[in-house]
């Protein structure tokens, strides 16, 4: 259904980068769920422009709640995030309304809406439309959370930077996602982590951008959630990923790794822990056949560098076909890898939370 | 909706590896389509078992059409293609119901249905579920083709061994698509070919199995096709894809490549050709916001290696918690890439003609 | 989405009158549920057509589980529902390809599928079709009934004449709704269905039908339960209702008698009994808001006359554009309205457990 | 989807009728259509109180578009209204959050929402959440005129006072049908008109309030758009129509007068006339089997009398279950019927126009 997503809890998502407003419907949350707001704004924060890092376009991103918030509390209805645009500079944009920027949808936008859409700063395309998500999931983060389900996404990659792997042990874990969790750059090596930032820094030097691959890991998810096809846990979470521009790949577990293993080094093998069945490895990224196993939900995520950037670039003009050399004003980011993982975040406490309420459905009238 | 998808076009899966049948429905099919039987077929063989490289349950998969065809014709309401499973040796899995097979859905299984579902050859979980599929998504090829739209995929990599890429020219990808849909083993290359079927041989005289990475090209699909977000290409692709038994990963365009580039190399120079506003390179896979951008959609599928392997492995009984050490009987593919080809081609005519008949349900009304 | 419906729990409708089989497809049931079979084939004998009240065309209508049902209970996945057409005589129809039946969908459907519908006994749209439909909704019925949820429909009027009222003591009415599920033809007054029977019978002699309106009541459904807006629980169930060919109106408690009251007669005063909330009368229905207030649920369905008459119409040959006098051969019922009832309880059970299963995928999370 | 609805054009509602803004989601509109201000504004005039039949809660309703419109013109991407709440008195209804009124969703609400809705006049449940959906139907509407389909509602009974009906000559009915567009209070006879009006202050005098039944009627729809089972027309503008508080009931064509009358004379005879097919009589409502067969579409909406009334009611405190007399103070409607109507118009015209769409989809890839 376009721009709604969910089956239990539905996100429903509007607004354009140089419009007066941005925003999220939540409908199906849970009543008198008391939202802290101070979590919410951190995860917004997250995903804020700030610093060298980022464009300069610095938004307030004041997260307003118009309906479904009483008192504290949700009341059950539907949850409406208003989001004003403040800092906009449409005049940057002008010129550039029938001249493509490469990398971006601007070509693709033309031929769907015939140039009626609001092309200003990428307009219903922009990556803007991103902070109404990541104040929809924030909620669904808190509900999960209090079920004791824990989630963190860490820079595993950029540009040829390798981050550590996330601990096997789950104590050393906890403690690498609470960390990560506070962090604003992602990374859980300090020296990979600066090297990042240099690289960043050097790409924005150069007038170009870097992009990179997220990790994310899920902890306290219960087995048994999800749906063998159509339901799975990879299709669910795929397709919530590949809504945020700039995603073109997204892998389970051991992902393309599983391309040069054999069955017998993929399959993880079954033993008692504690009591406990599960796998002694998880490579499987805690989900077979679409169901979760019980172990951590793991998954990558690749954000390819940001197509905005400050070299003349080859490209045409929509309306006369004309070729024309393009240096694109306005204000960018040379990275976004750090900033698109709250909204990885986001959508991954979105679509898990929905994934569960489907199983409670269910297994609420089971004998 | 659990076991259905899509919106225009939908396709609801049905039935269990052992159970007399399994099947799909096809429904908001146009009236009045003549289905290609010969080709249909040919769909079907691509993803049947046969010959060294897969397992010996050979079925006949013969598709059986229970309504919505009449006289050689769809008829707009629901099609149900139903194939009986004929040779099923349910003996052989009496003593698993217990013994959870590593790599396998069995462990997640177990703690959805609390052990009611049909446990025998995998039940709803087998890869039998995607005959009824190929069936289905042979249809929507159908549809597509006589459109000018045309696909085909090839193993890309096979555990380290890798095919040619396809032509940028036109002309010759036409050439290569068409070669490889007649194609039961499809790699371009033919020595890259013999040496993947050495290496699934070798796999299964060592007992074990082998994964890799299909990728799938479409030419001829229109512009302006796509939705900015939840309904993006990428995301409907992306859920169907992980519909399949074993697809654990999934990239567009430079997919995961696109983390080592710098956005002056990730970006498609936009130019004109034969009066055409196109790219020049097509690293975005030709889909730009989620939208087709008029060049070929591409995207990579990775397989895991089949988990039904004859070595022995360490797992538990569900029942009792002891340990126990397992050896699977039946019959298994020592790799299955080559089959999943048929259900990967199939899955995406599904979503791409999904996509295109909901463009056509707006643009219908435009001025 | 055409011919599936339903959000956690789901059924997907196919076939046609005159091909092999029909069917539908459960989606989303719990795991584990054992189907007592006796019940359910006595919701298939009440629709069943017998006697002279119906069509000589006497099917045995035999529920046939092809997947989702294994050892006596429900797996969890598509639990599939396939009945043979066993008693058709498609000569009868030949001649009636383009011979429009007046009060059927014959026109409509040559509009909507250019001739390519199977036109054989009204195809798709044949009453044959709620066939499955109560195969399907018997089994949500058991569920409902396991959790105290009871139902129970009369034919409250028939061409003038009328049935009593539902007793509005809850043991009575229980009494009552008891009595009648054990019905086939569910009247409550003896008086009055001997009149109804006449009614039919003299109908059937005169070459004509007549039809008339349902009555049915819920009770034990919980309060709470439903949406304010487009999931309200008359919304839900009155999509459903007019999914049963022939249904032309329904209405919740006083229905279209509201239209004559004022609204100090039309509000239900609230009182406390036996400790519990609830009103005093039940002029709403057991709805308000869209939502179950604990009163039974209850609601009338207009059923028009068969639109099958042995009578001489008037019509149109649609190829020629001719103007013809259509004799209708086959085997019709002089009234549906005995008949229908079993799919209207069933309608009503599947819908007010998606409902109920939303009610609780949601309330699972409520702190 | 809780409040969602729809399939190629979909509307989502949120708000609370004391929250600062109530608002709607329109999502899958054409790009370019330029939306008559002045016409959408004449719809939201229709359902505005005023004067001596309506409460004297006067708002502005003044819509306002947040995104997706861009020069005059929808863009093509989520069409958001947001309408503020202005003259809010949240102090008269302080002391009714545990009085439950009456024939209100009050009690239904506590079950469902423990206590946390925003219970202030009605909150999510308020007749205020109609604006937005009139002025989102405002919107569908000039999409359907634009393509020669227009509509009109007119009272056809309130407490017992008629209307005249329908022409049956279509010249003569698009006249009616243009007059009553044009009024305030929808009704053809003038005397009719005046004896309603009579019968609402008389209510008002009395603190009591009326109901009625509407009849809309729909002209140049095109035959063959509709589905067989879920997504019938009457489903689907049912479903629709019982999202609107206090409808409770719905009928087509002859509705249930079909219950008194036979075969043979609820059968519309089919003739040929002007070269068309079509029905002599339209007791069908313009739709058989689900689906539009070109004539007029009829369908009667049944209102029950507004539950706020003056007079003193017996209720119930939910807090202390003490059962006390309510005098409901703040400001109310002695009738709403005359206002729903452009609140039946709105989603008549969504729910055609969606329809109308999914035809198209589908209608696009035949042969």
């Amino acid at each position: 259904m376009k721009n709604t997503f969910g089956n239990n809890i539905s996100i429903t998502l509007f607004g354009e980068s140089h419009g007066e407003a941005i925003g999220a419907i939540l409908d199906g949350l849970p009543a008198g769920f008391e939202i802290d707001l101070d979590k919410l704004n951190w995860e917004m924060e997250k995903r804020k422009a700030k610093g060298k890092l980022s464009t300069r376009r610095h938004e307030a991103d004041q997260v307003h709640f118009v309906s479904g918030f009483f008192e504290g509390k949700t009341t059950g209805t539907p949850l409406t995030i208003l989001i004003e645009n403040t800092n906009t500079r449409s005049q940057d944009y002008a010129q550039l309304k029938y001249r493509l920027r490469p990398g971006h949808a601007d070509l693709a936008a033309f031929e769907k809406y015939n140039g009626y859409q609001d092309y200003r700063g990428g307009g219903h395309f922009s990556g803007r439309l991103t902070a109404p998500i990541v104040a929809a999931g924030a909620i669904c983060r808190q509900i999960l959370e209090a079920k004791g389900v824990n989630l963190a996404t860490h820079i595993q990659s950029l540009h040829g930077i390798s981050d550590d792997n996330f601990a096997s042990n789950l104590d050393d874990l906890a403690k690498q996602m609470a960390d990560l969790n506070q962090k604003e750059f992602p990374v859980l090596n300090m020296e990979a982590s600066e090297k990042m930032v240099a690289e960043i820094e050097q790409a924005s030097v150069n007038l170009d951008s870097v992009g990179g691959v997220l990790q994310t890991i899920v902890t306290g998810f219960p087995a048994g959630v999800g749906e063998p096809f159509f339901d799975s846990i990879e299709s669910t979470i795929s397709h919530l990923m590949f809504s945020i521009p700039a995603v073109k790949g997204i892998s389970f577990g051991e992902g393309f790794g599983f391309a040069n293993l054999y069955g017998s080094q993929a399959n993880d093998p079954i033993i008692v822990q504690d009591g406990k069945i599960q796998t002694q490895t998880n490579r499987n990224g805690g989900i077979n056949g679409g169901i979760s196993n019980g172990m951590p939900i793991v998954f990558q995520t690749c954000i390819k560098p940001t197509p905005s950037i400050y070299q003349k670039q080859h490209s045409v003009n929509y309306q006369t076909k004309e070729e024309v050399i393009l240096e694109i004003k306005g204000r960018h980011d040379p990275a976004i890898i750090h900033r698109a993982r709250a909204v990885v975040d986001a959508l991954c406490a979105f679509g898990l939370l929905d994934l569960w309420m489907s199983h409670q459905a269910t297994t609420s009238f089971e004998a």
